[in-house]
């Protein structure tokens, strides 16, 4: 058995991966994914061959009644912990509602392993690109002044989709930049409605700085500090919210205020509704993003759920409704049967800021957003397609949120347009979606840490590479091995219990390392916040210049931009202590 | 709104409870509460009357229907997370599943929030006397050797149901005490096939010596410490299961082996399924409480669950079955309809004892079994009554286990039996059962650490009274109050937000204890363990005599017995620290 299995490490190190497909003949065999998904192919291969050709079958006869490819909406909010959508008992004891998505969820599937990055930036970048996010350099969660994006390169679900003849919409919190490259209609979407950082953009109001949520960034509401000597250290001038189309102008929507922002999200929503509305009733098949903010940081004096925690609020007054209102619309317009409605939630809940913050609470798993412990990754996650998905399903096969995008484009018929020159880390996971329970093409995940490997999940394993049990990483006897059914929260490292996992564990790890060795990972771009924007006021044009006199400094004060992918990460964070 | 308030306070201090509840005229109004009970009832009452006169003319009409009043059955396993039993998402990432319990949920009542006693003894006594253990004195969770039990004059269900023409039996883990007058059919049972203890018995076998699962009670099997100088300090003799009725012998039922204590749990489930039958063939009303022991210690080679914690293990294996036999023999035997079944579990997880262990894992709730944490106290629960209790609800009012022993009394007629001298914490939760969600009579339950007060809970609030957050309940500024569905794990207590608490909170706990003053706490009662034994081996009755030559001592070497209550508790014990 040892020998047959090492045969096909040799054979899949040796022979390039578009060989290795030979025993399959679909569109899918020429892209190239991680080295594990060959492992799987190798001892599934047959089976799933003969599913594909079945949903093959299948896909072309939905295409046929309808007249073209379904259609797909992917709504993708922040910060929630498994289990606080979808499952009633354990919203009421949470003090949460959310009937529309609880329908939706009995109506299709819902999800009990769906992992996600461990942060809203790497969890977006991984959606769109189908990649880690560590292969797009978009590990950093970006904010203020951070002046960086999702490179060009890039070829996001926008793009794959557009090849192929959809019309493309992204309406909300983009978070992939502030700068031009990144901006999404820059990526592929035909219309764009986006915020280049996250709800911080809430606090730096001066709402928030009366109310202490922000510290300084409004000085005019402050007493003059005598002690000050630096004009230059906390700098303003960002753009709360833009619009653009493909190869159109990009704008500025509004101005910076509380009152604007608490504008964007029924804005996006109303965006969304009517794109659905127009491309349905002109016969074109469309893909539409709309990822909400979900909430303001400044606390709303209307409270929607008993838990009162801002994203849960947030969560139940408005995500859940427009949900409803999304699938009434889907129904009203005759095309629920021909539209693939992912919801989910982009990573676990903010739990280092608890309640009665904005946080939301831990509950089944450890950690929440940040963590790479199953906390942070492990999100609530349901699909609806009536009468392709079929009602009330639960599903605890492992699925990654990168194979929305291979199973989106394989719905979609453009698996061609699917780059074939990089990790594609997203596998394609349709006969999931039709076939239901146990029909995962994946049973692994790696989740990174920023820049480094924190963790590894195959099926009920999982195995910290960064730990303090015993020694970490470096020692010869690792010891953080833990069996999730049993210990959810992996508060119980094995190092006797498990320790057989340790040579499988490494096996994966190595082959994933020596996968980058051929295909390496890219970096994110730096470059002037912010340019292109048609109605750019002063303040917006200024962040183009330096703030000082480059004649009066020794150094060019905006060489440092270029050098932003040299920040210290945490590497060294622990997760096995506190709490 | 202040002085009407303390205008009830001084009502219910001031006159006998007997006259307040003139306003209500049900048979439960003699019923002593505790204190807080009168709140509610002055605010509510008028509803509740109302409520209790429909519920009687409803229960009068089965009762014509079936010709007798409804059976009552009682299955109440071990240390259980809420959440593992009756959610299948929860089940599904836990890798555990309980069919026939989840369709017994599916068919009824799921709880979101009964509450129990910290541990098996006290949760076990509260249940069968309708009282926190605190005020029998059944607050130690009794071990070999400690020569307790609970005293004859608690009146339990059996007797209050036995004098209403109830056939009663218990099967399974009593728990409840070692000593005569403690037995299952000494206090009320027609019948009884009991443990005076819990699955510790498992590991008092030579198989567990063997396995190092228990340490030094089998000397023959070790090799000779040439260092010891007592016998006495390590003793062995117990009384694995034992059996008898009412009014006749007591006997053990075979031996002391591991082989043995694996017939227990199969032979009380067919002596239930038996006693069932025979009362549905006799036409007698009954009630019987079967309290397995669910599982050995003792690791079972044949694995049920994914999770394989010994306890879940057994609750999928041994249990759920055993609720599967049971409806269907209700149903073969066409008294369904008649019937009450309530299952649960009697308190938190054994998270102290993690996995790979005897153990469970903490989930949404932080704590376990001994912890006065949700963790410890909030557990799994489910009632089913067809045709009177209607399918598929989720509950989520507060309901506590002794509210099982009253309730129970109301639905048999038997209201007038339960006794008027002394409190009765368990109210009347008929209305809850019968008209659904939010009909609960309670808001709030006392969480007690032993013989202390741990916490209070009310309504989505609770208060440690043990804590060092900030120097626990001496200071007069505390500021361990929690708000329960944003902080399901009791993280964050919170200071200022939460201080309007403080004096509700001490309102609560004062009334609690001068209640007390005029009922006050009994005490367990001591003695020799096993007594009456008709089959007594040798060592049993050897129990009874002091294990040296009193001549040779210069005390009783018996003495100590009357004093075990003065042991020291772990008052301090603050569950806010570590995890």
């Amino acid at each position: 058995m040892i020998r047959i299995f090492q045969g096909f490490i040799t054979l899949i190190l040796l022979i390039p991966p578009f060989a290795v497909g030979d025993r399959i003949v679909t569109a899918q065999e020429q892209i190239v994914h991680d080295a594990e998904y060959y492992i799987l192919e190798a001892q599934n291969g047959e089976r799933w061959s003969a599913e594909n050709e079945d949903l093959d079958v299948k896909l072309a006869a939905l295409r046929k009644e309808h007249g073209r490819p379904p259609n797909i909406i992917h709504i993708m909010w922040d910060d929630t912990a498994f289990g606080d959508v979808g499952i009633p008992a354990i919203q009421q004891v949470r003090g949460l509602r959310t009937p529309n998505l609880n329908e939706m969820a009995r109506e299709g599937i819902l999800f009990t392993r769906m992992y996600t990055e461990v942060g809203c930036t790497p969890s977006r970048a991984a959606c769109i690109t189908g990649r880690y996010a560590v292969r797009s350099g978009m590990y950093n969660i970006g904010m203020l002044r951070e002046s960086h994006g999702m490179r060009g390169e890039e070829v996001t679900l926008a793009e794959v989709l557009s090849e192929e003849g959809y019309a493309t919409a992204f309406h909300g919190k983009w978070h992939l930049g502030d700068i031009e490259e990144s901006y999404p209609h820059k990526q592929g979407f035909d219309e764009a409605f986006f915020t280049g950082y996250n709800q911080i953009l809430s606090l730096n109001t001066k709402l928030a700085e009366g109310a202490n949520a922000s510290i300084g960034l409004h000085e005019d509401m402050l007493p003059k500090d005598p002690y000050k000597l630096d004009d230059t250290f906390i700098t303003k001038g960002w753009v709360q919210i833009a619009e653009g189309t493909k190869g159109g102008p990009t704008k500025q929507w509004g101005d910076n205020s509380h009152e604007n922002y608490m504008k964007i999200d029924p804005e996006a929503q109303r965006r969304t509704l009517e794109f659905i509305e127009r491309n349905a009733k002109a016969g074109k098949p469309f893909y539409v993003a709309n990822w909400p903010n979900m909430t303001s940081f400044v606390p709303n004096p209307k409270k929607f759920s008993t838990a009162r925690s801002i994203l849960q609020d947030g969560l139940q007054g408005n995500i859940d409704p427009f949900v409803g209102k999304v699938i009434a619309k889907l129904k009203k317009l005759g095309i629920a049967e021909n539209t693939l409605l992912v919801c989910m939630a982009d990573n676990g809940p903010m739990s280092h800021n608890p309640p009665p913050g904005l946080g939301m609470a831990e509950t089944i798993y450890r950690g929440g957003k940040g963590d790479f412990l199953e906390g942070g990754v492990r999100v609530p996650a349901q699909a609806w397609w009536p009468g392709t998905i079929e009602q009330g399903q639960l599903v605890g096969d492992i699925i990654h949120e990168t194979d929305l995008y291979t199973t989106f484009a394989r719905v979609a018929g453009a698996l061609e347009h699917v780059p074939r020159d990089r990790v594609i880390d997203g596998v394609d996971q349709t006969s999931l979606l039709v076939n239901g329970d146990t029909h995962s093409r994946r049973d692994s995940v790696f989740i990174y840490a920023g820049p480094r490997l924190g963790a590894t999940v195959k099926g009920n394993y999982k195995r910290h590479w960064i730990s303090s049990d015993p020694v970490g990483e470096s020692s010869g006897i690792p010891a953080a091995f833990y069996f999730l059914p049993a210990d959810p929260r992996e508060k119980t490292p094995m190092l006797v219990n498990l320790i057989h996992l340790k040579s499988p564990f490494n096996r994966m790890k190595l082959r994933h390392d020596l996968w980058k060795k051929k295909y390496p990972d890219a970096k994110e771009v730096h470059g002037i916040p912010w340019t292109g924007i048609a109605n750019a006021r002063p303040e917006i044009k200024a962040l183009a210049k330096p703030l000082l006199d480059p004649k009066k400094l020794p150094f060019d004060p905006l060489e440092y931009i270029e050098h932003l992918d040299e920040l210290p990460f945490d590497p060294q964070a622990d997760p096995d202590f506190g709490e």
